[in-house]
């Protein structure tokens, strides 16, 4: 039997995706910086057996249905073409992330799934070429086969587009990242299609294109400093901007809701009462915050005074992706 | 005794006036384009003396500090050189604007001054002379000179840049603007302040004035038509994009608090539920939400029963400035 079985953590960018300049091979517009962490991950098993008439994916227990199915199928045809065979499979997936916290990150997913596969047909993938297959699952999927802070080259085709762990002297052991789980009735335009209306339609997309790559200098000279209070500054300020991109788009739309400005400006305080913090934003509502962990307690608290203990979850530097016997 | 009195409304600019090219002479980077409203003016009195030895200004009956007085002075200076007088004034202002609004104009303030000014030197500018004048002691004063709707043309020069009502076949007697006042503990950056920073360091900035003219077609093109819809969605567009430039400034900012997200969301709820109606903001938290007067209780209704009774002023299209005897 053709089995295998991964994990992968989540990622969450510092400088963001934010636009792709290939849909289908998802080649993105601009470089990319991560920190993988521990809190949140996926555990994916793969079987490819003669006996399946077709894939089936199940998540959480649950038999997925066909329209969820055909997102894991139609990357299980990457990895069928590259094995040259012509099995289907049964895919067992886990979500290790809080009940309804909206994080179900595709980045873990997806790249548990294409570990998983790499081990169950004997692929042989290396940790490069296994970014390159995660990414055509999920663009930020391919962050996530590497532990602590990860750059993930934008290249120019499949061959070149691929992450790589960047060197840190271990600055990511000092580090926490807070959640605040922010919940918001308001439907939700997804981070696909978030950015694709952004590329077209924005008149700040430029702008956006123009200024990330001296934003992930400076955050990568900060890392290599080890200087926590630009890392933060700069991380700010790129999750700002591409925020601020989707308010220029036609129609113009915005992922933040009322508390996410709350914990906005709670940031702004612990600051301005002297514990550096910092936040960054996807396209959710919910609020990361970048914090030492020596300051980790202040920050946690001052979250679970404003909103809830169920709301604030803290994360540290996770590893990269591992095979499971 | 040199003596004059004069009432000026406020305005709400639909497409904004953000940035400018000549910080002295007050000379905007783009047109913009307002309307005047009725529930929000100032009132005041200036008299010319040559028995004050220095300028004095009461605001509301409080006499105001040296700094506050200074501002004054400088417009007065601009009108004595006009008037080629040297005598010192006692200025007399009332704001009738709701206790702590956080909507003190400096608009209606500066256009009720110029057009003061005007009557007690018997100066004689036409329409267009005053808003030229007003525009020198703030921008948008100028606008306030008329009303309905009225557009500011930029201009290049001190001659060339002054307001004038744009024809609108009485459209604007359809409408109400609903100001939703929202308190925030936040230290503002103020409106002079913002744009400046915005013009200076924005990544956005360009996309903004490379967008702005082609809102302003739309939206007279909206009045012409007396397309509400339009109107209103050109509005709120324009008016998020000027909110999105400041997240690309260095460093960010935004007026926005939780309170503002609360009420755009109900505005998109309203649309939702089928009356149409569009937000806008300025250099503050406050929301104003454009809505035909047919569905104008309803608005209402909403954002009381949201906030509070207190935080809801209904205005209507307002007039051009007026002598009072």
């Amino acid at each position: 039997m053709l089995k295998g079985k991964a994990r992968a953590y989540t990622n969450i960018a510092l400088i963001k995706y934010w636009g792709k300049k290939n849909e289908e091979l998802i080649l993105p517009m601009n470089n990319s910086l991560s920190l993988t962490l521990d809190a949140f991950y996926t555990e994916t098993e793969v079987i490819f057996s003669d006996t399946f008439t077709n894939d089936l994916f199940y998540l959480d227990d649950e038999l997925q249905t066909e329209a969820a199915t055909k997102k894991i199928s139609r990357f299980l045809d990457l990895v069928r073409k590259q094995a040259n065979i012509n099995k289907h499979a049964k895919v067992i997936s886990h979500n290790f992330v809080p009940t309804a916290a909206g994080l179900a990150s595709s980045a873990s997913g997806l790249a548990a799934l294409a570990g998983a596969c790499n081990e169950a047909l004997g692929l042989g993938l290396d940790q490069q070429a296994l970014s390159r297959l995660a990414r055509r699952g999920s663009g930020s999927a391919c962050r996530s086969i590497f532990g602590g802070f990860v750059e993930w080259e934008k290249g120019h085709d499949d061959q070149t587009s691929y992450a790589q762990q960047i060197p840190s002297n271990g600055f990511e052991e000092d580090l926490a990242m807070v959640f605040v789980l922010i919940n918001d009735q308001q439907k939700d335009v997804s981070s696909r299609d978030g950015m694709r209306r952004t590329v077209e339609t924005s008149h700040f997309y430029q702008g956006w294109l123009d200024s990330v790559e001296n934003d992930l200098l400076e955050l990568k000279q900060a890392i290599t400093e080890k200087a926590f209070q630009t890392l933060g500054e700069v991380m700010e300020r790129n999750g700002l901007k591409m925020h601020g991109t989707t308010l220029a788009a036609t129609p113009p739309f915005t992922y933040w809701s009322p508390d996410s400005l709350k914990a906005m400006q709670a940031v702004r305080e612990l600051r301005a009462s002297g514990i550096p913090c910092y936040f960054t934003m996807d396209a959710g509502p919910n609020v990361k915050v970048l914090v030492e962990k020596k300051n980790q307690t202040a920050v946690q608290e001052k979250f679970i005074e404003l909103f809830s203990r169920q709301q604030v979850i803290v994360a540290h530097a996770g590893q990269g992706i591992t095979i499971i016997e």
